[in-house]
């Protein structure tokens, strides 16, 4: 089985990006998975109004393709954490299903997740874990453990509000006390 | 000229896995190759009985891919580590032929074979070296040089007995002594 | 708009390698643009005669996919720099064009390029620069801004001379005060 978190916005303009509002819904369906403890990085993390799409699909390429399509064209996700499938095994296939579903990938993420990971355990080399978007929807491939997701969510979330803005996605912003969102100063 | 090592298995079963026995063939044809010099890694590193299977093919792509498949599917090796073949000249197709061979591409393995060869020397940057499955054998792209080859080799080692038993090869395990394999513990 | 920077040679033998008179043109087109950062620095690193042909197009995937192309195949350069438009914004499209432009990736150039930059700002990861060559052509991308830009060239130039001379292209050296040039020496 594979988790899929997304953070909802509402295609807000720059005029209206901070009036969305975003309430919590119930998380269900995530018994046993990472999925709870991204909810709650996410709810730490961020001080912008959100509202979280939290699904537990099977394993395999079309499910999971599929699912990012949806949360991404209809359920209007401008960010997308997956957890779990990023290995060698056959049947982690999510890296796959992700650049499929996805436009433009973004090889940083994986190289730095891989990079801190490896601070941890050696074996942080057998993830293929990646990002890409899909027009204004971000994906970020997650590991499996709890304890792994932290440790990348830390190393990448600085960026992902300026990412999701550049691609046209809603304003994200953090609370540095938990973790600083950087945007490059404008020249 | 491109030399393939690989290690073969018998396709163990969990019962047998480690009845297999692998006896070391005389290895031929690696004259002023690393070959000789990846098999007295091996040597000191494996704990498991296994079997070497070396060869030495003239430079190309379709040699090397056509070689890479013959060592996976007819000699049933679990793990190859090429040699050679690697950099930016027109004759290094190595990657390109590994990439052509395999199921899918583990990219961690390169960026950190790169990364410890980087504090070596910068042109390590030039290698296009990857890691990549197919089925249940493991392909390692490894630089020419001796002096290269243990240092990427020392990097990545410790996560290829997990890799290769994920990807459904043998049971590998290394003397800890030398270098020591790294098993996530199971939840 | 996007900024591509190229160094001419005229296809010199090993014979005449050091005889190419490449006289600095004048560098027209760049306002405003980091192109004349880089031709700056290169005429600090460079310690070998060239000629610069300095070019701004619109952003786009079909204006710089055929500008590398005249570049490598017409104006005979054997190193382009490009600068600008690896972000993960819809109109940053100079790695897609660069990899379709070239015949092969190297994925070293990115990484490190990417790892430097981590050191000072976590944005890096958003970039998404490459570096591929084109026959005797090699194309590394330079993000936009002239401190990054800086940044990104100590990191990989020491690498670049011996990867020209690799792909053929021409003999190219650097002032070690500025820069060293590293080419492993041959057993």
């Amino acid at each position: 089985m594979s988790g899929l978190i997304g953070a909802t916005h509402a295609h807000p303009t720059r005029q209206n990006r901070h009036s969305h509002h975003f309430r919590p819904r119930q998380r269900r369906g995530l018994r046993g998975y990472s999925g709870p403890a991204i909810a709650e990085w996410l709810q730490k993390a961020l001080s912008v109004p959100y509202e979280l799409d939290a699904r537990v699909i099977p394993d395999g390429f079309d499910s999971v393709r599929d699912t990012l399509i949806d949360m991404a064209d209809k359920a209007n996700c401008c960010l997308i954490l997956t957890t779990g499938g990023t290995g060698p095994a056959p049947r982690d296939l999510t890296p796959e299903a992700t650049l499929a579903a996805a436009h433009r990938e973004m090889p940083g993420f994986g190289e730095l997740m891989r990079a801190r990971s490896l601070e941890q355990t050696p074996t942080a080399i057998l993830s293929r874990q990646t990002a890409a978007h899909r027009g204004a929807c971000l994906i970020v491939n997650l590991p499996g453990s709890p304890r792994s997701i932290d440790l990348c969510l830390k190393a990448v979330f600085p960026a992902i509000p300026y990412c999701v803005e550049l691609i046209g996605g809603a304003w994200i912003d953090t609370d540095p006390e938990f973790v600083k969102t950087v945007r490059p100063s404008k020249k």
